[in-house]
């Protein structure tokens, strides 16, 4: 299924190799010896290859599907069509996950310097690192071992990157000390001096912006994100935390481990969140606010004030959930009413 | 009027000539063989230079204006200075964009290879090609005839760009393949691996993003845009959208014919849209939606469902534009009611 | 407390040196010979550092700080804890500022032109500039003296940039004019072609956008910020503006001097703001409106309409704030009703 120019796979697979190493159960034993070439989308699949269903909804499309095998949850395995070999798992897409992940795992850096790579002679690049076309790696800058940077990608002065690490094309960093597997999508801003200046009629006078971004293990940040360095203190990104494209993060900002941040969320300065923290895409919050582990801030919310830990929030200006709907609810009542007669 | 250290004018026209490329109506035939030089916003023009009228509200400014010449709709011609030379036309943006494009034709592309460039050599790059400093062309790459790619943007291993497009400075493309004439913009990030992981109580588990991004002929994609990568179906943008600044889009999106995305909108991923879609700036969707050809959603609105072929919507949650508008003012009577003693 | 691997101190100052640098009173004469290391947040800051207290709510966190001395206001100083050295003023971030902009100067630029910059023989780059790895200069620009451009940024035909300039790392300029001082961060995209097309049932025809990017000076554009060049008049960024990370500015717009726009901020086509407005983060704005000199604009809000000068306002659609905060009690209060039984 996936485009051979793009996408090499590791494949076949056997089924029972398949349920071994994603944990799912092979719901006929029978079918262990069968080859699996490649995974698809359930609607593309065809024989041969596997795909997953991702919850009740998606029951019509597995019933129509003409893939080999899927991943199904155990509730759904009775609408599959017969003679699909079902892999049983309560979560479906996890497993589906390890499986995609064993098909096309991530190639290992191959090691090179191109020969158009600026690399200062005080700099420490091992040489298991892939540099690519046109990086710039300036004075001081440390980066791990098998750590590959992409073409026309810049690290400033002094930044650490830690092993493993996958820096995409035209990436900036400056200011910052990474750790180890950290993935940073094409055109990110790391580093940069963060918004601060005290306002003076004349004319705004900047505040030096002394601290660095300090981010953790396993950490992902997406394409043409922005993270500002400390003003005084460091912006810390936490492990484990997934931010996507286009988002935001000011200085001194604090995220800690697992958090999530969707499409172009942004958090204004001095903003400190918990673990697993969820903000859905387009969310946004205040300065100087507190957001408690395991909270969730729904799409497109305003946040103003500290939210709890555990909560759920929505809206501008972002409060509980329930109380969100039932305002909107009752808006669409009033409106109604008015319309008549 | 067009600053000449940018921009290199084609003229000067007649306003015969004018009339005839454009379709507008030269009101006095006896102007046809005026001499217009240049072309200028309404309130800057001068004798010599040609104009238009946007609408009923430029009245007073067309009353004011010293061009030239104007195209302007019939019902405004009365509103003109005496002795203005006037083309008459329903859509007078329309015919001086026709116009504007005569003294400002896209220049054809330069042929040239810079000795900087690095192209791999399995990459295709026709002769015709203009490859600018700095740009990196990855194996297996094919570039069509009298393409250009300006400096220090990184076309991935296995992309296809089509023929007579224009990609920006600073670009990235990966896992991509793009119809003819299109148009990237500095800055825009297209390909990378979408937003795909299974959460887990101990670290996210990635999903190897296994599709592409197919773009049409004559898209036109903003600065500092991004598109991600299918994760097993393809991201496609439909032929003729137009897609503004900072713009999301995430994988599995599929766009129709012609749709326009303003600055900052975000598409969620496996969100659909049909044919002649457009969305106002900062306009959010969720994912796994659809939004039926000819829908408009307003600026600034969070979209949560499907909406239906041809309907306006406004808000967040979106709803209909009209019912939108109401509950506003409800809430506003409301409010001022609650005001007085 | 800076960290030496990215930040290089100019100090030690004395507190004497610095009251007379900031105006800040020294409350016990005795204490101006003492010496002064560094500068550090208020939580962090040890003997021999200096901090600043912010305002009422972190008097706590003054009794608590273990800082050698302090910028703090008057009716602050009582909270400090005995031995402390205190600076008064009543701006005590703005002395703060001073005295940080004593310890960490902007670093003169420090002339060179790296190997692989591409200058057009046309260009004017005078020697005292910084040119760094794979920046590529077109024909005819001209750079101000000791301005510096870092890493592969791209500086388009024509393009002027002022004296005493900094353009950060992947930046994109083009059809722009910069005045002096001002400050790039980087991936900021100035001067593309703004979103101007015609629509049209076949296929959108594109307007040549025939403007320019005019910046004025002082000014500071944040990471991957979007300002598109004017479609016929230019679009005009007001000196001392200080614009924050991912902003979109569309064609044509005008900002006055010493506006603010936080990050995220988007400001339509044509629309255009007096001096000193202020817009907080992920404020939207539609195009052809008029923002009043002093007007403030809260965080996420949707203006629609003309803001009259000094206005406060807020909401989608924006309404004065007053108004908007009584709006969102009403409905507050209606839903708390309707869920009692």
């Amino acid at each position: 299924m996936a485009d051979k120019r793009f996408f090499e796979s590791a494949g076949p697979f056997s089924l029972g190799e398949l349920a071994r190493l994603s944990g799912a159960r092979l719901l006929r034993p029978q079918d262990e010896g069968l080859l699996c070439r490649d995974v698809a989308p359930l609607e593309l699949a065809g024989p041969g290859e596997l795909s997953f269903v991702a919850g009740p909804k998606y029951a019509p499309a597995l019933a129509r599907s003409r893939a080999g095998a899927v991943v199904v949850a155990p509730e759904l395995a009775g609408a599959a069509p017969e003679g699909m070999a079902l892999l049983i798992d309560g979560e479906p897409y996890r497993a589906f996950a390890r499986i995609a992940g064993a098909f096309y795992p991530q190639r290992p850096v191959a090691a090179r310097r191109a020969a158009s790579a600026s690399i200062d002679p005080s700099a420490e690049v091992p040489p298991d690192c892939a540099i690519a076309e046109g990086v710039v790696i300036e004075r001081g800058a440390r980066i791990g071992r098998r750590s590959s940077i992409e073409a026309n990608s810049v690290v400033g002065p002094g930044v650490e990157i830690g092993e493993d690490c996958r820096i995409g094309a035209n990436v900036t960093l400056s200011h910052a000390i990474l750790g180890a597997r950290v993935t940073i999508h094409p055109g990110a801003r790391i580093g940069q001096a963060g918004f601060g200046f005290a306002p003076d009629p004349a004319m705004p006078l900047k505040l030096p912006q002394l601290g660095r971004v300090v981010i953790g293990d396993d950490v992902e940040i997406g394409a043409n994100t922005t993270i500002d360095r400390g003003a005084g203190a460091d912006t810390v990104i936490g492990s484990g935390s997934m931010i996507d494209n286009l988002v935001q993060i000011g200085h001194n900002v604090v995220l800690g481990r697992c958090c999530v941040l969707c499409g172009q969320v942004g958090i204004s300065g001095s903003t400190r969140l918990g673990d697993f923290v969820m903000i859905g895409g387009k969310g946004g919050l205040a300065d100087h606010i507190s957001v408690g582990t395991g909270a969730r801030i729904a799409a497109a919310s305003g946040v103003m004030r500290d939210v709890p830990p555990g909560a759920t929030v929505a809206g501008t200006p972002a409060q509980p959930i329930a109380q969100f709907m039932r305002q909107t609810a009752i808006l669409q009542r009033l409106a109604k009413k008015k319309e008549r007669p």
